[in-house]
């Protein structure tokens, strides 16, 4: 199934809008490009629907925000969603400041997603806000899934294999809340919607150790959601294993002396090379 | 007479102002240390005439364009006319966006370019308006050159061979109206003033798999500029002559599972050790 | 010693604040995971303090200034002087434009820098600037070291081993004065308080050809400091020393074609793989 949905983002070669932060910006390019896909990076209000609007889908990255940026994400999230465009947050650094939850809680709020990625520090920042804040919501979550809100974001800082069950629990609640695929990346990896979730087995620690391993995979996840619109699900758990398993391929090419700077080099040329039977085979996740 | 211009380049060491987009911007700062020229980067509407002026020329792109940015690069492109600064214009995305069509004619308006590079529907957007907005320019084309407004900018959004003519036609009428030199980028590149064009076979289609590839050509074209200022067409040519020649010799030296991110690379490695008799010897061009 | 102050680094992993240009902020982050801290970039108003709250540095680099970022500067800088937090300033083109020049002596007269890092001409530039405004301070120079405020500035742009002596008068004087540690970069590097200036001798030329060189070791200079917060001078030094190791050993690592790009990778990659042994070891250093 995945090697289809990879050779959808390499055939159809989706546009994909980013509005995101000024760090990881060059990569994020990069990897669009590596992945079959082509970028566009435009943040001014005046102009962010109408790109938006040209494009296939849109992605969100909250990780060098300011007061000018804020708004051009609202115009743009909104057009995207009038247009059924695939949209994505990538809520970095949800919690290291109100600026960032306040403005993710607002996005989240005003706008649909189609795949939320972040850690699971940020994905419970934003879901203890968003269940607090929606009422109706929060309600409807523990009608469906039988918990509550307390324990919806009751979940470790880090997901190890003593969590996981929790862990997929809340990312499935936070899912069917919020109607967005949960994506929370670790260790192990979480794809869910509120009935499903991929756990994923991919990747390498290192990819922890250059920037934009996330801002990345945030920005791949919006072309295969774009090349794939039917399928978030599928889709969200095929963009996370090409990652995590270039993080691990290129991690065993990596020579002496050659460090974080090589393997972000590395990483962006095997996504460039992957192939949909490589993403088949190497793919490991269990469905919970 | 390529080897020259480039030993000018190394010789002098130009100092170039970029006002530029934040994809790119780090790439362009290296290709313009790579090729003897140095970088600065200035955007505040504060500072950007002081900048300029201690600089040797001036390259506006507008990839990232904000409301802040647009009248920094007025004011910086007004300073550099009137210091006769070389100043090149990049259109990145114009026809994407009113923002950016109705910014890169504005500028087009208010200032007189040296070089504006872009791709065939970018050249053709601000073609398209700027000879709407402007009959005098216009009629003087039509004398000068035979051709009717509606001709003028009815080119392909690519050049192939078999449109070359027509497209050679369409940039020597926009540099006879513009004032400035014409680069047209694509499969076959085009530089040409009102009277002569470069026909250029250099490249490679990899270029395009890589974000920046024109903004670092446009910056580096700033620097060629900066370093022979009385050869606007030549250094043009010879600039777009390096970016090619060095794309086609790092295709060659990508090793298995390399890919965009080694050929970017590479190809600021390139540019760094070319040397004139290289370019030279490498550089396909014909004049028409 | 050196070897503790690196160790202290990767052990710690301090988490550094930047409010930085966009040029070289990506390679700012990458070599500050590469020497074991961790960097967050964060430059609105709105969240500066919260997020320099909950770091253990921070980094202030002018390198694009905007009218947006200075009151930010401001803001987090006077957060990181309460909580006692290292505080680095990095002047980039101070003496370039008016902008530059006053808001670095701005950022010097309202906060108190633990590092001042810049080439010659930028700290020189400083320097006459905050003496001249600060005659209480200038006339505490001229007491504790003799000098005159005009003498104090006198400095060569190039540090020589002709002028090394007066450098280092005018290093310490200035350290004296702004009770910062005062890093001036070049051929030779100085790194002094106002008693004990460290001469250092290791590093390459080639640092000058790729952009940030200077950004990364401010960068890192943070680190090096939040991890060793009761020795800025040896942590300035040590910094330095590892900056300019790295880039001696990086340069011999180079094959034939391969250019600035690849020197800024190996950059990043051999401060990744640096070993306080191999610091320890490698550091070139005199004491005056």
């Amino acid at each position: 199934m995945f090697k289809q949905l990879l050779a959808n983002v390499r055939q159809k070669g989706p546009l994909v809008h980013n509005i995101t932060n000024y760090v990881t910006v060059n990569d994020c390019a990069n990897v669009l490009l590596a992945c079959g896909a082509s970028p566009i990076m435009a943040e001014d209000i005046g102009e962010v629907e109408e790109i938006t609007a040209i494009c296939n889908g849109l992605n969100i990255n909250i990780g060098t925000l300011t007061a000018a940026t804020i708004p051009a994400m609202l115009a743009a999230g909104k057009k995207a969603n009038q247009l059924q465009h695939p949209l994505v947050l990538d809520p970095v650094g949800a919690g290291a400041s109100k600026l960032r939850t306040e403005t993710a809680l607002k996005l989240l709020a005003e706008l649909r997603f189609t795949v939320i990625r972040g850690n699971a520090s940020e994905v419970k920042t934003l879901a203890t806000g968003f269940l607090a804040g929606s009422p109706a919501e929060s309600n409807s979550i523990a009608d469906s899934a039988g918990g509550t809100k307390g324990v919806d974001v009751n979940v470790a800082d880090s997901i190890t294999e003593e969590n996981l069950d929790e862990a997929v629990t809340f990312a499935k609640r936070f899912a069917a809340a919020s109607g967005a695929v949960i994506v929370i990346t670790g260790a192990i990896d979480i794809v869910a919607d509120s009935a499903k979730a991929f756990c994923i087995r991919n990747g390498h620690p290192m990819l922890s150790k250059i920037t934009g391993a996330g801002c990345m995979l945030s920005a791949m996840t919006a072309a295969y959601l774009a090349a794939n619109p039917h399928k978030p699900l599928e889709a969200g758990a095929a963009a996370v294993c090409a990652m995590g398993l270039c993080g691990e391929r290129v991690f065993a090419r990596l020579a002496a002396r050659e460090g974080n700077a090589a393997y972000r080099n590395y990483l962006i040329d095997e996504i460039y090379h992957l192939s949909g039977e490589e993403l088949e085979e190497g793919a490991r996740y269990e469905v919970r």
